[in-house]
């Protein structure tokens, strides 16, 4: 469960900032496997009974920050053309994904030995690709797409090979990346990869 | 390292098979958490100190079974179209990642635990995208493609929506999936999305 957030700016609001913080600093330091209660509690200046209370165990901190980062006023980009949107999208996702410290990483690999940093992790992503439909709808309006596009297929096409690289296949870092994989999904797109049958006639 | 091959067929390969055959069900059943090697030793029904002496640890038993994967006589599907050789590539990828027990799942969250298994998994997947290459190389001696396709960047998009949904957006599985990933691959590859400048000019 995420901590309280009644009297936000206040003492609570204060305290969660400090700890996510330090969870941040912590785990781009040292990773999940350095990750500790105590060494949060220290660095954030807080009560480590306080951080037990709140946040129960590191898979709850994890979670937190997950969640938090769905908080944010993050909105997909908007550059008026297809593509550059999704290259937009994916030189974001790239930069997240080799970032210094890999806090973004770590917490994709913490998703894999924390049952409640999974869950968040997925939350956070379905908020994310939610928010990115917009790309999708906009260039519908434009006239670029069909308008029965499966927004949720070409985002996935769009953005997976990114994850797939640089998450699982750990390959170096391509800088032509990001704009290669937006191309050839807009180009799928324009060829009709992504489009919906018509609904069913109700006559 | 790899434990030693000399004398295929004698004893050190029978324990070798009887090995891997316990990691791999103690994984299923397990999970990395539970995989211990005086648990697979004592499955394998082979002395700890030998499992100790020729796997060193954990991540050496996982990384040897990621080895033996590629040891296979595994080829890519070759059915006479791009599109289904795709499509039967990612349903091979899809049933793998959602078996049960599930091993090949547990085989890729272990590589966010050891560096020894992450390096195995990496040289296994090298491997076979490799080997998928045959894919493409077939498709343009067909006249479905230019010759000037990079194999490796189709592969990758084809594939990759598979990882992405599977592994790290844990999605429900999608039946449709394997066939849609790779039919858009093949479209986008056919509207040139893959297609490598000529080379230069030397004169």
């Amino acid at each position: 469960m995420p901590p309280p957030r009644r009297r936000p700016g206040g003492r609570t609001a204060r305290i969660r900032t400090q700890v996510l913080d330090a969870v941040r600093a912590e785990l781009g330091e040292h990773g999940y496997d350095g990750l500790t209660m105590e060494a949060v509690a220290a660095r954030a200046g807080v009560h480590r009974a306080t951080v037990y209370r709140r946040w129960e165990d590191v898979g709850g901190l994890l979670a937190d920050v997950l969640e938090a980062a769905g908080d944010d006023a993050w909105r997909p980009p908007d550059t008026g053309s297809l593509r550059a949107d999704l290259a937009a999208l994916n030189q974001e996702i790239q930069d997240s994904l080799t970032a210094h410290p890999p806090i973004v990483a770590a917490l994709i690999a913490a998703s894999f030995r924390s049952e409640k940093a999974e869950r968040a992790q997925r939350r956070l992503w379905e908020d994310r690709y939610a928010h990115c439909e917009s790309i999708v709808d906009r260039a519908v309006r434009r006239g670029e797409l069909p308008p029965r596009t499966d927004a949720r297929r070409l985002l996935i096409t769009a953005t997976a090979p990114l994850y797939h690289q640089l998450v699982l296949l750990r390959t170096p870092t391509d800088p032509a990346l990001p704009a290669q994989a937006a191309d050839t999904a807009a180009l799928a797109a324009s060829a009709g990869a992504f489009a919906e049958p018509p609904p069913a006639d109700d006559t």
